[in-house]
């Protein structure tokens, strides 16, 4: 990485500088150990330049319409005066454009407009499994002045776990079609979204597009209600056609409203940050535990134990720990 | 839960007892520190008879038909003189029969075999991050008697990367379709596939089927080849009916005879083993976190300085874990 000053890349930061974002980003993203002492430094002065976005999680199965969604709805969103921010959660989010056939590259105009930032999730966190750094990176986005920003998932588990765990609203992109299935949305990701959209209606599966509307609402129905009483909406459209955005933007600001106004808005914010809070220092032991040689030496000798497949991993995590703390 | 000795735990599971072995894996998967003392002495002492079988991943996109697939290629399994567990590693998986609408009950007809073993993954885990005892579960299984352990997951990321954690082999369910998004298939998990079965192949679709081979026969090219130049094979076929599931079966026993042989079997089962020691290590600093008073206080101290919005999560955890290892 080319050698950036913290207040180089704090200023490229307040200026806007797209390419001093991007540093700083690849900055905490790293787990390097000088690198993470230089991204606490960054992260620390920038603390209070942060929170003041919108913070909209999006989700959907592989082919629901998510990068022309977020494409559109990103466009309207600059219309609406916002600077708009594009992170993916997971890397195999369209935003790496890494399908197979077809490299075509995906949201071409928003990336093109100078009030969208777009950046995808780093790849080597998919198989590598690096630090989750996207709460982080939404940090250096909101210095920088982006007060929308929208985190795009794919899957139908975990992945949506971390979403709502560092977003304000999550949004669910559904394609017209169900049954037994329902395209595998299981009762854990509906008690998680606030609003949904189904995507790509026409004119010659409108009816389809009501009766799956219809479907949703009675499951929705047999879910626990909301805690401030807000009823999920089903909103229908094209994202293609730029049909039905001004209605999810609508409602967007409605529930984000009703949060602030009820004080979950907050409440919520502070939890989360909790939650980040024992996810770095899981991190940051780690870190210390392989850095620290008195450390490494026993730390090494129960992991050799464990891959000579002597004895059971989580037995001989066990007893190291018990030795660290106890030292 | 049941207050039962290790001992008789231990007894059930080596005498095959279901009630016993479901007792033995809630035990595992508790995260209470009394309960994870005793976790660890009963994976102690079942660790000489595991490791025995084989692990296979299974996954591919919600309605891609793992349900049917696993519950006839179970059956086939058994048929060959093979004892079979199912377990899932993503609780939105379809053992948890967690649809919305339809709750029929899956894999009915596998569940009745007497050597079968179905058990969904703890749904507190899908939104309350419990420690992921799949492995740990696996394990027991095998002390169990089990020898062919299919493990299913839901999603396009994250989960996949949990599977592969733990597995031998890695196989993907595709349905026919495909074009420009290819049902989600990122470059991520492709690397991680080792047999692809194109399912719900019918008379009517052998054309569409046999297009979608060759686009995934040309992807896969285009891939890094594998370590031991094991070529994906792409099958086609249908588990409903039963048809290609005896070709599955014997690319599942080919691959693994090319690891055992080539010695990757051991080496990858040593670095899983080497992976897994590491969450544990994670998880336990958690717990013992938790438990010390001396510790606590200034642990609960960093934390209300996120929660608060004052200072960074990650900065916060930082000066707790430099705190911690000093003392």
């Amino acid at each position: 990485m080319e050698n950036l000053s913290t207040q180089e890349l704090i200023n490229g930061i307040k200026s806007g500088d797209k390419r001093l974002i991007g540093k700083a980003i690849t900055l905490v993203e790293s787990k390097k150990p000088e690198h993470r002492t230089q991204a606490e430094e960054l992260l620390k002065e920038i603390m209070p330049l942060t929170g003041n976005s919108i913070r909209i999680g999006i989700t959907g199965v592989p082919g629901a319409g998510k990068s022309t969604f977020i494409e559109n709805f990103g466009k309207l969103l600059i219309e609406k005066g916002k600077k708009v921010a594009v992170l993916a959660i997971d890397p195999s989010s369209s935003l790496n454009k890494g399908s197979i056939l077809g490299d075509k590259t995906r949201m071409e105009e928003l990336a093109k407009e100078e009030n969208a930032f777009i950046r995808p999730s780093p790849t080597s966190g998919f198989l590598g499994g690096v630090a989750n750094t996207t709460f982080e990176t939404m940090m250096i986005c909101e210095a920088a002045g982006y007060d929308s920003i929208l985190i795009e998932t794919v899957g139908v588990g975990q992945s949506e776990v971390l979403v709502s765990d560092i977003t304000d609203i999550f949004l669910f992109l559904k394609i017209i079609g169900g049954g037994d299935e329902l395209q595998g949305i299981k009762r854990g990701i509906m008690e998680m979204v606030d609003v949904i959209f189904i995507n790509k209606v026409e004119e010659d599966n409108i009816i389809k597009a009501k009766n799956t509307k219809v479907e949703l609402l009675r499951a929705l129905h047999f879910l626990p209600s909301k805690e401030h009483n807000w009823k999920v909406p089903v909103l229908l459209g094209s994202a293609l056609k730029n049909k039905g955005l001004e209605e999810v933007y609508l409602k967007v600001d409605e529930f984000i409203s009703l949060k602030l106004k009820n004080k979950t808005f907050e409440k919520v914010r502070q939890y989360q940050a909790e939650k980040r809070f024992d996810y770095w220092v899981q991190q940051y032991i780690l870190q210390k535990t392989k850095e620290e040689k008195s450390v490494e030496n026993f730390y090494e000798l129960h992991k050799k134990n464990a891959a000579e497949l002597k004895s059971n991993p989580s037995s001989e995590a066990k007893m190291f720990v018990e030795k660290l703390m106890n030292k």
